[in-house]
Formats: structure tokens, C-alpha cells, sequence
């Protein structure tokens, strides 16, 4: 039996702002670091014991697995960080209100920009501060693979190739592996797992800090995939994560 | 040039009780997790930026060097956890006060224990539930390298395979490189790096949480070496790691 653990990152101060955040390394809230503590300590009371991590390279990432592993008391798992896990770049709206954005754009335009599986928002200018490619940490990469906009369907494409490469052979050695990353980078593998069509992954809203089980048997076929924790709070936090872009 | 950062972690619970820790996973207190991130602080405004870290099995060293990422906005940094790089083993006398230990066996004793260089403490039984050989983190290790007790002579035999072997080759790629550990974890490296013999090394007090940088030239000829922040301020803490064999 092997078990894929999914967990998108805690409050960050932008989703409180309501902010579009996208590739912007925005810190968790104190309210985000302790819901990725408690994600932490459900694991640990559900008895998993994860063997390998992966996560992106923006800190609300990093940190809410760093949370994850000191609940659960194993800060010394091995962790493998990629960029190619970032949350989807929201290009030019990044740093804007969503609210406000609704206000200027119309409602629908931003519902695409959101929403739409290959609507990507307006592109970052090439030597806008917000470009990744003037970021160091990003050196390493060829500028024609750092996005200044996506939609989905882009950063589905941008991530699934570290998913067959990396994550999923990792099981050839280990029994259960976590992934903490994005609202949008962790709907490319939920996509993928569940065999979801492009209208059924738009509607579908991963909680902030919930684990999300999938289960394999030995000859890697999916037997189950369920959140852990309360039903009734996880429902609360996807509706709340699904009404972000109508709030005034 | 190149640069080697050293930082010994901040400090953890049960160096605030005065027991012997070793390999026991003990927490920071909010003292050490404040000195850890002000020793990235100092990093950042001094201009290091680098490039792979290196730290222990043990949360202590773990959480500093997560503390100090932070401070750097380097969350994203690649670290390579190694049981190698974990401190000096004290064997049976882990969890035991250091003071009521030199009172019950002499301070010579607990002199020779801490500080000689190839005494070793009395060992771990096979099956005391502190022998790191019960513990799941280190499966996959040998239960012939898992030490029982260990010498600073042993301390320094278990970590030189990895300093010659991963980090020192890592100059190849990378300009500068951080180990965050332990006090005695790092005077192996120290010992080696400064040619010190076996009775300078014992006599050499690292302060907690202050980045020790060594600067090598490109034929990585060493050419200085030097703690960073405010010197009288370090001084006292060299002093006060000395003299805790000594409190009542």
C-alpha cells in the first residue's frame, strides 16, 4: 500500500489581503502556521509516516511543511524543493486586489482569469521587478521556461512532468511520500489522480492546510482518496476559498 | 573565493536544564529560535548568499538552520540532512543533569567525559529506548555505525567521511555553503580547517548560533576565518558554554 499526501499551504498574508499572489513570496499568517501545525499533528495522529517531501520554492510552501514535520516531530525528513511546484503565475494582476480587480475588470473577465482552464491573465513585463527572471533563486532556469503568466492549463503542463519524473518514481523506494504546494500546482496532480475533466478541476477547491490522502494498492491503482479532519470545517474553508473573488 | 559558514544552533531546552543531550531530539527554546534568526539577519546584511545547506538528523540543528533561511527570505535553499553531522553521542549519561553528574562522579570525570578527547562516556544499553538504534530515522544506517557513546575522537571519525565526501565537493558547483550542527559536530571541521591539534580542539568553545565563516581562495587555500556580529558579545558566550560543567 502506498499513500500520496497532499496539503496546499496555510493562510498567507496575501490571502488575507485578498491579494492575487501567484509566484509572490508572501509569508504565512500566524493563523496559517498554526493550521499547518494541526495538519501536522493529524498526521501524526493517523499514524503516517511520510519517507520523502516535496515542495516549491516560495516560503508559504516551505514553511507550512516545515510546520508539518515539526508536529510531527520528523524535522529531519529528507526534503526536495522545485520550482516546478510553484502556484500558478498570475502575471500582471499579481499584487492587486481580487476585489478591486472584479471592480475594474468586470467580474466575469476576473472569474476567467481565475477560473478559466486556459485564459492566462495579462503577461509581466520582461524587466518588471515582479519577474521571476530577475530573481537569483530562479538563475538556474532558462528564461524560456520561467512563466510571466499562466493559465491552468499552463501550469498543468509546467508541473507534470516533475510528477512522472520525480514524485511518482519516488514510490519505487518509498511507501508514502508528501507534497505540500498550491491551491493551482496541487490541482495538476488531483487532475491527474482522479481523471478529472478540464470543467471538473475548475470547480474544484483544495482547503488550506488539509491532507489530502490518496491511497494506491501495490500495483499502483488508486483505491481511495480522502481528507483528513473534520468534514465539516474542510467544507467551510473550500467555500471559503471558492468565494474570494466576490468579497468587497 | 569561496566561503564555508559554520553555525552551531541556538539554543535548545536542555541546554537551559544542564543536561547532557547528544543525540536526543531536544526542541529550542524561544531564546534559541530568536538567536537563530538573528544569525541569518547578520548573514543577509552582511551579503552572504548561499547556496546549499547542510544540517543534522536532530531538530535543534534543523530549526536554527529553518530560522535562519527565513531571516535570508532564502526559504527555497536546497538543505541536505545528514545523521552524520549529528552531535557527539554522550551514551548513558544523555538526559542526566551536568552538574549532579559531576557531583556524583567528580568534576575530573565529567571533565574527561566532555572534554578529553577519546574518553568516552559510559555507553547506551543495546535496548535503552534512548539508543538511537530503536529509532526509525535511522533504518536505514547500520547498526554498526549507529554510535552507543562516543569519544570527540569518534564524533570527528563519523563526520570527516561526510565533510571530505559531500560538502567539501560541493565547491565544485557552488561558492558558498552552510552547515548548520552541533558544538562538537563542528569542531571536527574546525579541527581540520585550522590544523588544530587534538588539545587545542578540546580547549575551542563555539558560541551558539553565531555564523563562523572561513574564506578559502581559489586553489581553496584557506585565508581567514572570522565570527560574525559584535565580538564582546560572542566572547560571552564562548564563556558561558565553557563554564557549564561547572554551575551548581
Amino acid at each position: 500500500m502506498k499513500n500520496l499526501i497532499l496539503v496546499r499551504h496555510g493562510e498567507s498574508a496575501w490571502n488575507k489581503l485578498n491579494l492575487f499572489t501567484g509566484w509572490t513570496d508572501v509569508d504565512l499568517t500566524e493563523a496559517g502556521m498554526a493550521e499547518a501545525f494541526e495538519a501536522g499533528r493529524l498526521l501524526k495522529v493517523e499514524g503516517f509516516r511520510p519517507e520523502l517531501c516535496f515542495t516549491s520554492y516560495l516560503k508559504r510552501a516551505v514553511k507550512t511543511l516545515n510546520q508539518i514535520l515539526d508536529a510531527m516531530d520528523m524535522d529531519w525528513l529528507p526534503v526536495k524543493k522545485s520550482w516546478r511546484l510553484n502556484e500558478k503565475s498570475y502575471g500582471a494582476i499579481q499584487g492587486l486586489n481580487k476585489a478591486d480587480t472584479a471592480a475594474k475588470y468586470g467580474d466575469e473577465q476576473v472569474l476567467l482569469w481565475r477560473r478559466s482552464f486556459d485564459v492566462q491573465p495579462p503577461a509581466l513585463d520582461l524587466h518588471d521587478e515582479r519577474s521571476p527572471r530577475m530573481d537569483p533563486r530562479y538563475n538556474e532556469i532558462p528564461d524560456a521556461q520561467i512563466p510571466l503568466t499562466e493559465s491552468l492549463k499552463d501550469t498543468i503542463e509546467r508541473i507534470m512532468p516533475y510528477y512522472r519524473e520525480c514524485i511518482m518514481p519516488a514510490f519505487n523506494h518509498h511507501d508514502t511520500l508528501l507534497v505540500v504546494a498550491h491551491g493551482n500546482s496541487l490541482r495538476a496532480i488531483v487532475k491527474e489522480l482522479k481523471g478529472m475533466t478540464n470543467e471538473e478541476i475548475i470547480k474544484f477547491n483544495l482547503p488550506t492546510a488539509v491532507p489530502y490522502v490518496f491511497t494506491f494498492d501495490d500495483r499502483m491503482q488508486l483505491t481511495s482518496d480522502r481528507f483528513l479532519g473534520d468534514p465539516e470545517a474542510i467544507a467551510a474553508k473550500m467555500q471559503s476559498v471558492a468565494n474570494q473573488a466576490k468579497r468587497k
